[in-house]
């Protein structure tokens, strides 16, 4: 008989929970809202029983393997409790964990959220030829994950991979993590609005300016279709994007010499407008990947797009337990 | 019977080779400058020639475990070819662990000088409580070396580990690597020099000036005795100093999560005038470094000086046979 899993991706604004099996096949998933405002235990209560379900509604053809659980913050893996998240206010220093095997009656995987993606990615992914990868989530916030021999990198308390919180430029714009110039400041989807409006404020992008007026709906996508529409400064937002990713993969590759480097997320989709400032800052910026890129190199950097969408995190959740069976 | 193995500094300026035991004790050592003008056949020969003469001495007594050897520049394991090294220039693309092996007559470990170093450190010095640990070494230039669960991370080529060319500043001096503002142009003893240099010509640092004048082997270490005497313009590059190094441990701490960074090198003397600095930049820029420090965190990042001063590459260079045996 083989094994199914739980994977589920708990989002400040979706709750996906999905039976995979161990070939990666979603066999099942719910996807409802997080009702976030009705608050903590609320949420688990109704995840809980939706994990219960698709349990219940498997077991009788696969082996159970358990549920892992992507969350959005930092967790501390110790003590199961998450220490900080901007999308989940109430939850901050809560044993969600506990909580969690409370509610379930059984254990669970529990795991930042962009470190599953990185799983997910590593698994079934763009790194599923290679044993070590990181992967970098551009979406609201900047995540990061690092798996290294096929195990997501914890570190000592399991708050390793938040390379968005690397510093680009130590006098930039104020982090929400008291930092400054942080990348997540230059390449999630809230920098390039903030960047849009700043450059429309400065008077320097006319278009944005007018486009932004006339749709209440301005987002990172809209300023990606202005700059593929030849927009000069909706481009030159994405070169700076490409320009800090550059910088902090420069820092990532001279660190940890890694095989694949992974962009994902929902920013990800603009890669042709940022990639070739990217690549080139990350040319110009890390020896070690010029020598890997080098005639004489046995092997290359790869540095490339994610293959699972939004996927990746709930696929990478359901592999904790999987890969847990499998050892 | 038990282990001994032959560990060897291969540095610009001395070459260092040392019969150690299991347990760490050096039971001899010889030390030489390295010939560099002399061309690399002539040092390489010498240095097989200690080699010998070292393990013969010991061998009736302890079962020989192997040599390993540090030399400084970018390794590609791989091919044990030395990439660059600006220490010992006529080494690119050298072949050198196949032509140290031809020369000896047997196989042996080599490893990126900074590398040694970290792993000496974890094996016997300020890492020897921890499984994994970061290391700094402030030289003439800067090196780094992680060790994760008790082995050097090689990555990919076995050129991770590059610190020193982390930026700091993406438009700050241009570095030797190609990048701009690496951490190398400000915490190496040549940084320091250069930055006093600055501070003299700019016309804020007169004490500098006329010590400079009066010493014409003016040096970071003197840069360090002004600043301990009460000379603001020296303890401002002290601080200088410690910004940079809190920049990238903060990096280094969102991106690894370790237990343990340790500060090695000549330039680590000067502890006392950066770590200031250095403590409070590392506060304010990670999150994690933050949350590992509060009251109910079990675990606590350490961030500390390096115990083995320049034995810690001699020492980690013997520990790659051992290690080879042990497991």
């Amino acid at each position: 008989m083989s094994f199914f899993a739980i994977g589920v991706d708990l989002g400040g604004t979706n709750l996906r929970i999905a039976a995979v099996d161990q070939n990666g096949n979603q066999l099942e998933t719910i996807t409802t809202s997080t009702e976030v405002k009705r608050g903590r235990d609320s949420v688990i209560r109704d995840m809980c029983r939706d994990i219960k379900t698709l349990q219940q509604k498997y077991e009788s053809q696969y082996h159970f393997a358990g549920t892992g659980i992507g969350v959005p913050g930092i967790i501390d893996l110790e003590t199961g409790t998450v220490r900080e998240s901007p999308n989940l206010p109430d939850w901050q220093d809560f044993p969600v964990r506990e909580e969690i095997e409370r509610c379930l009656g059984a254990r669970v995987f529990l795991e930042n959220d962009a470190n599953v993606a990185a799983l997910g990615e590593q698994w079934l992914g763009a790194g599923k030829d290679f044993n070590s990868m990181c992967m970098l989530t551009l979406g609201t916030g900047v995540g990061g994950g690092i798996v290294l021999n096929q195990r997501i990198w914890h570190g000592m308390t399991g708050m390793a991979g938040e390379l968005g919180h690397m510093t680009v430029d130590p006098n930039g714009p104020p982090c929400g993590c008291g930092g400054r110039g942080c990348l997540e400041q230059y390449a999630s989807a809230t920098a390039i609005k903030r960047m849009s409006l700043e450059a429309i404020s400065a008077g320097s992008a006319p278009e944005l300016g007018r486009a932004m007026n006339a749709n209440p709906e301005f987002s990172a996508k809209f300023v990606f279709q202005m700059s593929i529409n030849g927009d000069a400064a909706a481009q030159q937002i994405f070169r700076t994007v490409g320009w800090a990713l550059g910088i902090i993969l420069a820092d990532v590759v001279n660190a940890f010499n890694l095989p694949v480097y992974v962009i994902g997320g929902g920013v990800a989709a603009a890669w042709e407008a940022f990639a070739p400032a990217m690549l080139s800052e990350l040319e110009l910026r890390s020896f070690v990947f010029r020598a890997t890129q080098s005639a004489s190199s046995r092997r290359k950097t790869l540095i490339t797009r994610a293959l699972l969408g939004s996927d990746a995190g709930l696929i990478g959740a359901a592999y904790l337990p999987i890969q847990a069976q499998e050892t």
